[in-house]
């Protein structure tokens, strides 16, 4: 842990005695403008606030955690404004609900830009003591703001990407993706299609693992890998939409497309019901999700399961171990499996 | 507002002096275990957290806002531990992507049980200086909770529920459903059934403002309200599926039905489906909210759009304005409309 900054450090950078800068903190009507701002400077230079020492008091302790998601996943830009269900949200009240569960409130900030600004940034909200751990969100390993995060030691861990010099959960994507393929080729299918997803251009590193666990099963199934049917929509239902008619729409076609969201795979279902082509038996149709509304489609839709709760649960009671006794538990880094769960839009004999 | 509590206040009732409170908070290492107890037990007892005199310094701001569940919809225990969306997953994103664009942080709580204790542990976020400002959500208005924290003005504002003596932003969910009937009753459609929601026999008061404006339009219409079918889902898909075969599966059925929320009405498509009722030909289904699903269900569901950006922009805009200069604008009351958007699902003519 960093040493503690205390008032003497902000007297000292301030010029004045540590006498005014409690008089600054606690009645700062009391102290010279020009005073309060020489004080004021000293504490935003030295990320302090008196709440900070006030936290080693375990009462009252500040009890939030944050869930931050960095760069491109900050972006609100591309989101529609009607109600949807998205991963994230869903993460969110997860990781919410286990939060709460132990005490903990759970805040949520969406941080791109500067590096160095956001690490600041951050740094500050942890010595403010606004937040005692975080989750990041990112969408590849080595985040340059929790690289310096973690030279700080301060506590948090990533959801959701393989990160292997950070405390972090995630799925078994990869290996999700293959028991797909496996799955259709023991339907007899054949000329199977895998719809990536990604945003402004940007992959993350769960796709960039789907995409190999489907590579690999193809090589293991004896199937070849036809390029013109490896494509990204932009995790919309709309695209999926697209994609389905685009790539269903013509004779030579896939019989299978592997959608990498279920929200795009639920788009995708219904551009074939418009375009008469049928679902499986003319072409199977798999998500990744698992939401509830896949048991309501028409046909009801296979989908690989994510263990959200299992992974927001395992994430928070690592981060509340480490904060409560300022060590990690056995490496603090987990995979929880992603099975398929099979329904009718892939079920064919 | 209420006298600020200062550390002088936490020696008068710990029985000690100023500067040993002083030193419990800066250097309680140097602090005898008894003499820090007492001056604990005196901060908790007085709602006292270091940082609240802090903030009378506004460079060092919380900048952290709380949406809070309360009671019946504070319990998160009947939700599916599936990927789903739900208009309140969706309501706290835009809140806090809104939040987010004005420099603040959105914490989200659930807190039910005890008012008294509730009412202490908010009331100790403002005053611990962990939150700004609160967005409630409610079941009912007059929640004693809020009464409580009005009575210390505490900025907050009541998101969904229209609650006479706070500030509050609302849908208009009367005359919505009393468009949706005037609707159907356009299209020829005179059997209308009205399925509600409860969680836990609890109705909340958009329910009873929906179901005020679906008699107010029947008896406008001159059509008359069939009592059997005036049902209430729990708001899952589930039920929804379960209530439209219940209802539809007879000969003397309904020729519409309107559901109080689109996940209802999307399980509904399903089970209507399922036995062979032809929507909208047999039955007109319409649901509420304006899911971004919705047009992707087959057939696309007309559904009242909740004009949930509005509502939370408004909510964020009108808090942060009370924070900010300590005065509510304009009375601090809204309602947005809500518009029926008309699809395949209740377009016969």
């Amino acid at each position: 842990m960093p040493k503690r900054t205390t008032i003497r450090d902000v007297a000292l950078k301030a010029g004045v005695s540590f006498q005014t800068v409690s008089l600054a903190l606690n009645h700062p009507e009391k102290v010279a403008d020009a005073t309060l701002a020489k004080v004021q400077a000293a504490i935003r230079a030295l990320d302090f606030v008196p709440s900070l020492a006030a936290r080693s008091m375990r009462q009252i302790r500040t009890k939030t955690l944050a869930c931050i998601f960095f760069g491109e996943r900050a972006s609100y830009d591309n989101r529609s404004y009607q109600i949807q269900d998205t991963y994230w949200n869903n993460v969110l009240q997860m990781l919410s609900m286990v939060a709460d569960r132990s005490g903990y409130a759970l805040l949520q900030r969406h941080i791109g830009g500067d590096p160095e600004q956001a690490t600041s940034e951050i740094a500050g909200m942890y010595s403010a003591g606004r937040i005692d751990g975080m989750i990041a969100v990112v969408e590849k390993p080595a985040h340059p703001v929790l690289v310096e995060l973690r030279k700080k030691d301060l506590p948090f861990v990533v959801f959701g990407t393989r990160d292997p010099k950070m405390p972090h959960v995630v799925q078994a994507n990869e290996d999700a993706c293959a028991a797909v393929v496996r799955h259709l080729h023991e339907q007899g299918r054949e000329r199977i299609a895998f719809i990536s997803g990604e945003r402004d251009g940007h992959v993350n590193e769960d796709i960039n693992e789907r995409t190999r666990g489907f590579r690999r099963a193809m090589k293991e199934c004896g199937l070849s890998v036809t390029r013109r049917w490896q494509l990204a929509g932009d995790w919309s239902m709309a695209s999926g939409y697209r994609i389905a008619q685009l790539l269903c729409g013509q004779d030579d076609r896939p019989d299978s497309l592997i959608f990498a969201s279920d929200r795009m795979a639920l788009g995708a279902l219904k551009g074939l019901h418009d375009i008469g082509v049928r679902v499986p038996l003319d072409v199977c149709v798999v998500g990744f999700d698992n939401m509830q509304m896949d048991e309501f489609s028409v046909p009801p839709l296979s989908s690989v399961h994510s263990p959200v709760l299992e992974m927001a649960s395992w994430a928070i009671s690592t981060l509340l171990h480490r904060i409560e006794t300022g060590a990690w538990e056995d490496g603090a880094q987990r995979e929880f499996p992603a099975e398929l769960v099979v329904r009718d839009s892939s079920r064919i004999r």
